[in-house]
């Protein structure tokens, strides 16, 4: 073991302490709480934690630099660093270890920008019958003639009352039964889960009853805090999952969790942490305590609801892929230390499969195609792309991963919804003028520049697509057309085509916004994975027409429609049929948490959708060939007869 | 605030440490892990921690002192120290406060002795049906036809082998589920708890499986390690009660709990810690891993109950005396901290009233009263005496506060049943030469002179009254005859007449053990509660005559059953229906741990005995008074023909 220790100083924001020698300067950021970018989870394949070395002692792959000397480059910092950049010293942190007192510079697009998290909850009419609910009784006080014990006082009082039988106290209420109900002059309001368990007691009459709706995403967390009496929504609280610092998508975190010594302990801390701020917040901006939040329902995919109840996640990672669990789970909130209530229960939504998890339960008890007569597709976007197809008559579902380019990683100024990201654009046709809109900014560039702009986020990355398409800059096969002339169309250094979105004085970053040939084929691979997969089901089901597209995931409300159905994200259907309907996920934990039976219908139909795995399909590489094209190499889509080109 | 601290130096052990200004001398001992007697817990009711200071500076009600001033003493110190002991500095380690540095000796008198723990399991035949079960069940493998979850996939056997439906599954054994079937190769064996709950699994077929019963006395605990398919006991395992730091008896502590600050906390840790400890080492000397302890019965008084589960004991200490709960409590063992399996239950069996406890349901369900025809009284003598009188047409219970003499407490030279205590003793007519026997010692001290005394425990406390009262040295009445002629026969200091049991060369402690006038009285006050008890609840149930005296509670087995007869601790009864059943509390805790059916017996009889208030009968006070005579002042003892003297 190696003890020595070197200061390494962050700038601009001055952080500065003490690391490990040997250290990556990602790992230095990590423990030192600096802002820093790292999409893959520090494994060198997203190229978004670019660092500046400013002065001091550095290490890449056994050769020790330093900024005074030209150094070896490797293959790694060389493929998403430019040769000036190299010049500058300019160098990947996850890949450069620390071997001497080092300054180091975060410039303006490595930095984390404050996601925007939109997860707002959806109206949704929820018939209420919560899993906890509320009784009050008024016992006899206790004398010499009658000692009796107060749980046992409690018990024939709502016997009597309620018809509640065969009740059981949980431990942490036995502790303060007798204080309370002495608090309350032999009054008290108790709170029974599930009809069978007494989950708090409160001194006198207590009508309110709190519960919070939990949708942890692989990116962002929400919480909904609810009153469970009547339903509705006190507040919303939502964050970056912290989990992100260890790995972007569900991949890496397996990964970190199976290989990094503490890596399960790590992410697991992470969330509870996260969502404890969430509880602490909250409850603050509601004046609610803590301890009165009796109830939680919680959706997540199937890797996050391991990593959420600490359960290994190694064998998700390797087929065949089998989660330890797909029953929904009742857990105490103390045994994971989240602090609510202590004898409240966490529910937590049913999986499906390895890959289509809790939040996908979560979207199927809120949109409930298997009530339906219509023939539908529910397409889940967030991180992982999940799919469900079918009707009252037969369901399945499917996952694919599509995440990363929709989410702004492996798109070269691709970035998350956060303050700077361009949200919208147009192209105008002809001469390829480009009108866009930053997210933080409500006016469009057209008249006043913008000069916010700091990359692009998926909403953005589809409609560059769709508008590159309509407007020829690309063709069908996705190829970027460099016989159009004009200022925008060039080849960067490499020699790869790319188009510019923001001239450097647009941007908050001084040099150019732009999607490249390369984007093009990563939105390509994620677009054609979904509608591979829709196609897929839509054969085993032999089923020729989608009735009705739903965009679930709140990145689905805010994908231009006309968008994802010129690129070609699903089979033929009218923009008119489609339907973008919010966090459905985030819905199904509320509804879990307001209506008992809810939870009894996910467990059922958690089990009784058909799970494709797209992967094992024999049809699925050709499907997936033919699908890269805009919108598709053959399908016809007369529904979008008019918008378009003819071809 | 005075954050002042000295230093105090304890001889002869040479412990040190500093504490804060003003803390007692008893305070420092114990967090100096000094062992120091305390009986009454610091309150200066018992005289047993008498320290002698040599040096420095202490404070008694607002003097301060030196060793080489004289010094005002008050009033509780001259009580139990002598004024030759009070010239010589000696002290009571409760009353003193530190005011500078000082260095303290601690006689041998006030050492802790290592009590020896009478409470062996009986050998009785328990009829088997544990509250925890294995079951070994063999998987399909997953694979990528099957992808079903490790759970449903081990649920699925479980019904299709052993018809189990409806399993839930403990937090803890969803997180190693999965590595422990692998490492099982598909291949489990799973602990269900009450068909209901599964709450280990390990990997491949395992029979063996272990719980532990526990009897948490005021004074003493013991462990029992059984095999739960055979009942055999691998080991048991006990130790003082680390809570008797904080006072002997369960007022005191109740005390403590109520007053000291984070006082239930300490009381609740002693205990946790101590049991922890039994845990190690029992696993330990059986080669048993703790985690393979899969279930856990536990009985204790009703104060024992409260401050075993941290429930605040208040209550129990004011009129009208409820318990927080009689039925009994179902806790992980994770929510009590106790290291045992992670899923583990501990049942604690319940409470019959504030002063009867689960210890006594112990009794109940290993003795059976409730099955029997013969009217039965069984009297449990231990820190706490409890009485059950009845049989299978009805029940009564009461409790009486007998323990502090019986024990020791509150007699001059009595101690805990450690090495050193005076176990039995005989005294010859005319002579009154005295034989005893110490334990820790074979031999009886009739030849080799015995030196290793240094107290009287209960069972000799028992004899000497016995034997002073048969050979004339007390009268009937209780007084001690000081016209008989004997060395032995003696007033003290203060004019109070003593009986030499051991002369000072025959001890460890250099100075004569007796038995004097106020000792004689304190036997009176506890065997009158016994007796007068006894009275009321055969007046209310109609009963004339007792068929069977059962002594219960390890002491029980110790008492000479003719000397208890013969000081009238109980209504006539024949020597030879008199039967000592050794630690049937803690036999009750095993019984449960075997046989989930004696668990609901215990929950209905519980209800069903009927607790009958002693000081609330008027009849009482005139029953106790006559009581206090040997054996009693007006019954007759038929039964006991020949044995008792005439009068």
């Amino acid at each position: 073991m190696n003890d020595t220790k070197y200061t390494i100083v962050f700038q601009p924001s001055g952080l500065r302490g003490k690391v490990d020698a040997g250290s990556t300067i990602l790992n230095a950021a990590r423990e030192l709480g600096v802002s820093l970018e790292s999409v893959c989870g520090g494994k060198g394949a997203c190229g978004k934690c670019k660092v500046r070395i400013e002065e001091g002692e550095y290490r890449k792959y056994g050769i020790k630099s330093s900024v005074a000397a030209t150094t070896t480059v490797d293959e790694v910092n060389s493929k998403y660093l430019s040769k000036q950049q190299l010049k500058q010293n300019y160098r990947l942190a996850c890949q450069t270890k620390i071997v001497g007192d080092v300054v180091v510079f975060v410039p303006e697009e490595s930095r984390k920008g404050q996601q925007v998290v939109r997860k707002e909850a959806t109206a949704r009419k929820i018939k209420l019958n919560p899993a906890v609910k509320k009784y009050y009784v008024e016992l006899k006080p206790a004398t010499l003639d009658d000692t009796t014990g107060d749980f046992e006082r409690l018990a024939a009082a709502l016997k009597s009352k309620y018809e509640l039988t065969n009740l059981v106290l949980d431990y942490p209420v036995l502790l303060k039964l007798q204080n309370t109900v002495r608090q309350g002059k032999w009054n008290v309001t108790v709170s029974v889960w599930q009809d069978c368990e007494i989950v708090d007691v409160e001194a006198g009459e207590i009508k309110q009853s709190y519960g919070l709706a939990v949708d942890i995403g692989t990116t962002t967390v929400a919480g909904y805090l609810c009153e469970l009496n009547t339903g509705n929504i006190l507040a919303t609280e939502s964050m970056m999952n912290p989990q992100v610092a260890y790995g972007e998508d569900v991949m890496s975190r397996i990964g970190y969790a199976t290989k990094e010594k503490d890596g399960l302990k790590k992410l697991n801390d992470a969330i509870i942490k996260g969502l404890n701020q969430i509880i602490r917040d909250i409850t603050k901006r509601t004046g609610i305590k803590q301890d009165n939040i009796i109830d939680m329902a919680v959706v997540g995919n199937t890797c996050i609801h391991h990593l959420f109840l600490k359960i290994d996640p190694q064998y998700l990672g390797k087929a065949p892929f089998p989660p330890a669990i797909h029953h929904s789970v009742n857990v105490k909130a103390r045994d994971l230390g989240l602090n609510i209530g202590d004898g409240a229960y966490v529910h937590v939504l049913p999986n499906e499969a390895g890959f289509v998890g809790a939040d996908n339960v979560g979207v199927l008890i809120a949109e409930e195609p298997y009530k339906q007569d219509k023939m539908l597709l529910i397409i889940d976007i967030g991180t992982n792309g999940e799919l469900i197809l079918g009707n009252r008559n037969k369901l399945m579902s499917s996952s694919c991963a599509t995440g990363p380019a929709f989410e702004g990683a492996e798109i070269r100024h691709g970035m998350r919804a956060a303050a700077g990201a361009i949200e919208k654009l147009k192209i105008e046709r002809g001469t390829f003028d480009v009108e866009f809109k930053v997210i933080g900014n409500d006016k469009w560039n057209t008249e006043d520049k913008n000069i916010g702009a700091r990359g692009i986020c998926g909403s953005g990355i589809f409609d560059a697509a769709a508008q590159m398409f309509l407007t020829g800059l690309i063709d069908k096969s996705g190829r970027i057309n460099m016989k159009i002339k004009s200022p925008r169309l060039r080849f960067d250094e490499g020699g790869i085509a790319e188009f510019v979105i923001a001239w450097a004085k647009e941007t908050a970053i001084n040099h150019d916004i732009v999607i490249c040939q390369k984007d093009i084929r990563a939105i390509q691979l994620a677009k054609s994975a979904m509608y591979s997969g829709a196609k897929i089901m839509m054969d085993k089901m032999g089923v020729k027409k989608i009735d009705k597209v739903i965009l679930a995931g709140a990145f689905g409300s805010y994908i231009d429609k006309a968008s994802a159905a010129t690129i070609g994200l699903f089979p033929d259907c009218g923009i008119g049929c489609v339907q973008a309907v919010g966090n459905a996920a985030g819905d199904g934990a509320r509804i879990a948490l307001l209506n008992k039976n809810k939870r009894d219908e996910a467990d059922i139909w958690a089990r009784r959708v058909e799970y494709v795995e797209l992967t094992l399909e024999p049809n699925f590489n050709k499907y997936f060939t033919k699908a890269l094209a805009f919108p598709h190499a053959e399908d016809k889509f007369p529904s979008l007869a008019g918008l378009l080109p003819e071809m």
